[in-house]
């Protein structure tokens, strides 16, 4: 069975491929050309079954060129990305097609330590402890525990578990929300219609839903005005799930006391941007899924998937049709 | 019965010392002078039984006067002090007095938040990311995960466990070195005998010990040699459990990949002391059981030991006159 993977995660993967006998890769290289074998091929004549579309992809110059290639093929059966979220429209056309397509969860411990240690550094003011040092002073700052709070996580899935996990072991109390009955790591979960009921006993509310048309602007001026006096506000699923001139208007009014941003609605965020400057927001660029460990996962996810696919059995994390569609 | 404490403590405890009808509290003034309900008293005219070194206490400037009272006191039986050490030499005379000592794990939790955000703050580069939002840079860095990453709790004890706990829900292998048999929330607990044949698998040790003869300058040049390259270390014990100028020199030739620092030998670190501006080093002013939460224990410990040293019953967190007179 022919598979479409990056000459760079070929790479990766190693022995790992090509101890598996009945795959044969075939590889988009670094000059954006295709070879199986060390052989260059063209595009009519290969027939992939699977493609990963690895991190590295990403950020090449010819992930355009991958996606149409995609897009184009009568082989194609099914994709295993290296996104939890599948709101690019490319998403719906390649389910449009009928491709399967399974998303990771590979990023989901980076994400939960991102959490832990913004939340932590915002709380106990690291920033003025090390302004503190840079000026040799002993100045004694005292800090605010999480033990005792109260956090939301909102779209509580592989990722939100993940964060409940790890804030529980903190003595925090942790509310999930979720439309399904899934069972998850927090002390509670609610549904969606219940969150504005409890937004004002939450110190920390964690955005981490897919974004599609129900959760696009659920932060909203309403919502920001829902949360309790001086909480923090935590966005790392997607940055359209918030409205950002009503997120802003919340911090200038003082009703929110800080917010920890790693998406945003326009990504590059534009040098222009408020939230670079803004005294009360912490802002990283996308980067907290980017960890060694991710990495590590991502391989052993896809592997284990394809593996999964090779043999005719269910494949992990693949995500409906009509869910990718409804996005 | 009287008890000797601060006005400024029976402020803070309110209510829940007026409800101790056979308690009679002497207040310490705020001017240095002493009263008893709302009538000043002179040194022969009270006979505390206990006394609650509340934190106010030792950033008092009649700290000294207290402790002279103390120490020439005939009717003190037990003091309560807001502190984890006992190695200050005031508690050896106390001890020699026949005087019972509780010493007190109310900044357990705190000084535990403060372990995770350093180590946390450490491994993600926190200070790049905000110099990248400084400079409206979108630029991505990766970071280490804690996940999957060995720790060594060197004294693991009320703080210690607190970590523990915590880094283990983030999947950190914990190893606990202790003395004694008490268990642990340690993964392993081993015996300091076997701690330098480990140390080589530590990611991150962390130097929680009481300051006595056995623990000096435990953290010496063979101690951070035996440490893996690239390691964290983390004191928040006491500062003389580290030969300083080892430690500096493990920094220097790049063994350890950084240093996170709350006590030192000389308190305050005197402003020639290099561990300020070394660009490995986190320190802070002996700060880190200083937060919230740590007050709102340390009054209910008090009030909970008070009642039950009242009662006649046995007393929390009491510590022997031998283990006292050790350090």
């Amino acid at each position: 069975m022919e598979i479409l993977i990056t000459a760079a995660a070929a790479r990766d993967l190693g022995e790992a491929l090509t101890a598996m006998e009945d795959i044969t890769p075939v590889l988009l290289e670094d000059d954006g050309t295709l070879s199986r074998g060390g052989t260059p091929v063209t595009e009519d004549q290969i027939a992939p079954r699977a493609s990963w579309i690895s991190l590295d992809l990403l950020f090449s110059p010819h992930a355009g060129a991958y996606f149409k290639m995609v897009l184009a093929s009568s082989s194609l059966e099914w994709i295993q990305s290296s996104m939890a979220g599948f709101d690019n429209p490319v998403f719906g056309r390649i389910a449009e097609k009928g491709i399967r397509l399974s998303t990771s969860d590979a990023q989901a411990v980076a994400i939960s330590e991102y959490v832990m240690a913004s939340v932590l550094a915002d709380f106990q003011g690291v920033d003025l402890r090390r302004a503190n040092q840079r000026d040799s002073e002993w100045r004694l700052t005292g800090f605010r525990e999480i033990s005792g709070t109260t956090w939301m996580i909102v779209g509580i899935g592989a990722i939100g578990n993940e964060v409940a996990k790890r804030a529980r072991a903190f003595g925090v109390h942790v509310i999930g929300v979720k439309r399904s009955d899934t069972p998850t790591e927090a002390d509670e979960t609610i549904r969606p219609a219940a969150m504005k009921d409890r937004l004002g006993e939450c110190d920390v509310v964690v955005f981490t839903s897919p974004l599609n048309q129900e959760t696009r602007h659920m932060g909203n001026a309403d919502f920001f005005a829902a949360m309790k006096q001086g909480a923090t506000f935590v966005n790392i699923g997607r940055g359209g799930l918030v409205d950002e001139p009503a997120l802003l208007a919340a911090l200038d009014r003082d009703h929110l006391g800080g917010a920890i941003l790693d998406v945003f609605e326009t990504e590059p965020l534009p040098k222009e941007s408020p939230f670079w400057t803004h005294p009360k927001v912490r802002a990283t660029p996308h980067s907290s899924p980017i960890s060694d460990g991710t990495e590590v996962r991502r391989r052993a996810q896809f592997l284990r998937n394809l593996r999964a696919f090779a043999d005719g059995n269910p494949v992990g994390n693949e995500v409906s049709a009509e869910t990718v569609l409804a996005s």
